[in-house]
């Protein structure tokens, strides 16, 4: 039997010059969160099935979960989101930590589901969340942090937008103006969370099935067609809400000192599913016409600790997936061409005897940090210069019967096409000549 | 019920402090590797159990692996180890792909086993193979690049060993010297690699069940106490063994050449158990009387893409656990103290107006690189200071109603102890203290 060379269904081969364009997502992904001061952590890939039923229900757990009996029969899952372990971890140090607490991961998931564009069984997301911040002021860092990540790739509001909501309007609007119980106003936040998959007729029809009555069925479609906080405000105003319902203060203030009103729009059809945010909800969406996904997803939660019987901590956080991330920055032409590797010297020789001279020269330039490739052959000349290209070496070296006569090398930069003949051992102009 | 907060046997919970050391160890991986050329690749954490079959046995896959059907009667495996992923990545590119392949990856990994020190369910491990490279350079330069990794912690021959031994020989030895079936054989490979694990009795025990000759019975022991190449010189002269069946020539002279001898050491119970390995094989020891333990092993191997109908590619590859690497530099004193977060300046405000100001102070700080950390509430003066030391921030920021009054911040290098005022807008001279 011959095995299959292709990787399991959902999931994908790094080759390098992939793993070289997540390591770059990664990389800035790194670097904004330390900038603002947010620690690195991780947790196990399983975690028992327990935790996911405590937070998600048994539906998530039965459908899209990956999830089985260890030999020890404990039923355990591969974790499909990294916000559970969070909160299991967070309980066990929440009192002694100074607060806020600031955490980030980049944790690999899994999802049982219908491989897709944009959504694979098999992704890394970054996860940033804030724990115990004065509640406005954690929800625009969160915010600015987010929107420092895309524009450190060259994204702005040309690209993408925020789209905003508050789950504590949702809930006043379904349970105190339209009188829902909690059982039908959850199904209509699974039908609103589905709004943007579904065609108009589909929703209208499946709304139908909630028979709400005349004023409630014309008020819910009045808060659908809201588009822009302008028209959430009067909306407010002509139902009477209270504006402590939908309390933005320091927040906006902020957003608007900061110029970042440009990418924030409200959108009365986010609210993130059955999930745990009490909050702030949002979006983060691609503008690009051929790309219109979500990037991320994020909002703020009070009970996360609930389920370990801690008192609740006010929280807000946010996952950004690196298929999504890719996609949205491949489609604005933001990805550098990382097919190539990059090396700093590709050190050749062209007879047998050259072979340790250029080992011991790659041994000294390496403890120096230059990035070395060298041979492990023979080359003829010919053949370097191709070599040195595909492996994205910017100089390269010949050492030949003549320069090893006089112990020298002779070094080209394959980028200004200078050459020139050093002494084998005149290693600060060699690095000098490479780095340069 | 309250769930438990503990992480799934054998795994584990990695908090900031943790995950820091964890981070400090990948980035010293990720910059040897270059330094050597090597490029970065990923795989799936799932792969289909067929795939871990054909390369280990039906043993090691009833025994030591997570494996469960996937909803779509696929069996499926979370990766207990790199190499098979590996294997068919390289089989799907290598009839194109310029010689030598460089890869390397820093992959999860799960083994169901009992956990005790050093040895965990969840481990990440830096994997690193070369394919195609002449056999004893890329040998060496494998060395040389693992050498280079644990040198970087300051690392060196007192503190680690490289314990080496040959398939080819032992192959030699127990069948063509002892006249061993190819099934006896192979439990006596099992046995000899359990050797620093038994007793001696029990050892000597379980060989009797062999039922040697004498004349092989004294072979084998005389093999057995072989603890140098000295010794392995001698023995091979004695017995007549070709020296081709142990050629290390060009690999020989240039550890002679690059002064790694003193890592070297030849052990004659090294056989990397049952794996694929084909050529040398070597472990890296850990010289710590408290922590005898392998930190490592790899060797070469030849036939890794046959179990895909590709022809036969030499490569020579490692894996190193993080668990066990850790535990490597904590026995010699090798970790530096990442206990506590590296900020560059904790900004901090003590009424209310300083929120705005700070704020739009932290964003321009960090648009230039700074990493900065922001208060999210009025914090009194005495409470700066000790949060400043637990967030591991060099400087702090204080605005009072005075410095509001004339626009002004207050800025302390807690390391120095300077404090000097600054104007809010003095950008670059604020930078250049908080850097200096």
């Amino acid at each position: 039997m011959t095995l299959s060379k292709l990787p399991y269904k959902g999931t994908r081969d790094l080759f390098p010059s992939e793993k070289r364009v997540q390591n770059f997502l990664f990389e800035k992904m790194n670097i904004t969160a330390q900038l603002f001061g947010y620690e690195p952590y991780d947790g196990p890939l399983l975690e028992e099935v327990d935790l996911y039923r405590a937070k998600s229900g048994e539906e998530l757990v039965n459908e899209q979960i990956y999830r089985f009996m260890d030999r020890g029969e404990r039923e355990v899952a591969i974790r499909p989101e990294m916000t559970p372990t969070l909160a299991r971890m967070v309980a066990q140090i929440h009192r002694e930590a100074p607060r806020p607490i600031r955490w980030y991961a980049i944790p690999n998931l899994m999802r049982y589901e219908r491989p897709q564009k944009g959504r694979l069984r098999e992704h890394w997301q970054f996860n940033v969340d804030i724990f115990g911040g004065k509640e406005n002021l954690a929800e625009f860092e969160i915010f600015n942090l987010a929107i420092t990540l895309l524009q450190s790739f060259g994204a702005n509001a040309t690209h993408f937008e925020i789209l905003v909501n508050h789950r504590k309007l949702v809930d006043y609007l379904f349970k105190d103006k339209m009188k829902l119980s909690s059982e039908v106003a959850l199904k209509l936040y699974k039908l609103l969370d589905r709004f943007k998959k579904l065609p108009e007729a589909v929703f209208l029809e499946q709304l139908e099935t909630f028979q709400l009555s005349k004023d409630h069925h014309t008020l819910f479609l009045e808060y659908l067609r809201l588009s822009s906080f302008e028209d959430l405000e009067k909306f407010l105003t002509t139902h009477h809400i209270d504006s402590a319902v939908w309390n933005f203060g320091t927040f906006f203030q902020l957003t608007k000192e900061f110029q970042l009103t440009s990418y924030l729009r409200y959108d009365p059809t986010i609210v993130r599913g059955l999930d745990y945010y009490t909050g702030i909800v949002f979006e983060i969406f691609d503008k690009h016409p051929d790309n219109r996904r979500a990037l991320c997803g994020g909002g703020a939660y009070d009970r996360l600790l609930e389920i370990f019987g801690e008192k609740p901590l006010p929280g807000v956080g946010f996952g950004l997936g690196d298929v999504t991330l890719k996609d949205f920055l491949q489609s604005h032409g933001l990805l550098p061409d990382l097919s190539k590797p990059k090396n700093d010297v590709l050190l050749t020789f062209q007879i047998d005897g050259g072979m340790v001279p250029v080992m011991r020269l790659a041994q000294s330039l390496r403890a120096q940090g230059v990035r070395v490739i060298t041979a492990l052959e023979t080359l003829k000349l010919n053949k370097i210069f191709p070599l040195a290209e595909k492996r994205g070496a910017k100089c390269v070296s010949i050492l030949d019967d003549q320069e090893l006569i006089s112990n020298q090398v002779a070094l080209k930069n394959l980028i200004t096409g200078k050459q020139i003949t050093f002494a084998l051992n005149d290693l600060s102009a060699i690095i000098k000549f490479i780095m340069d």
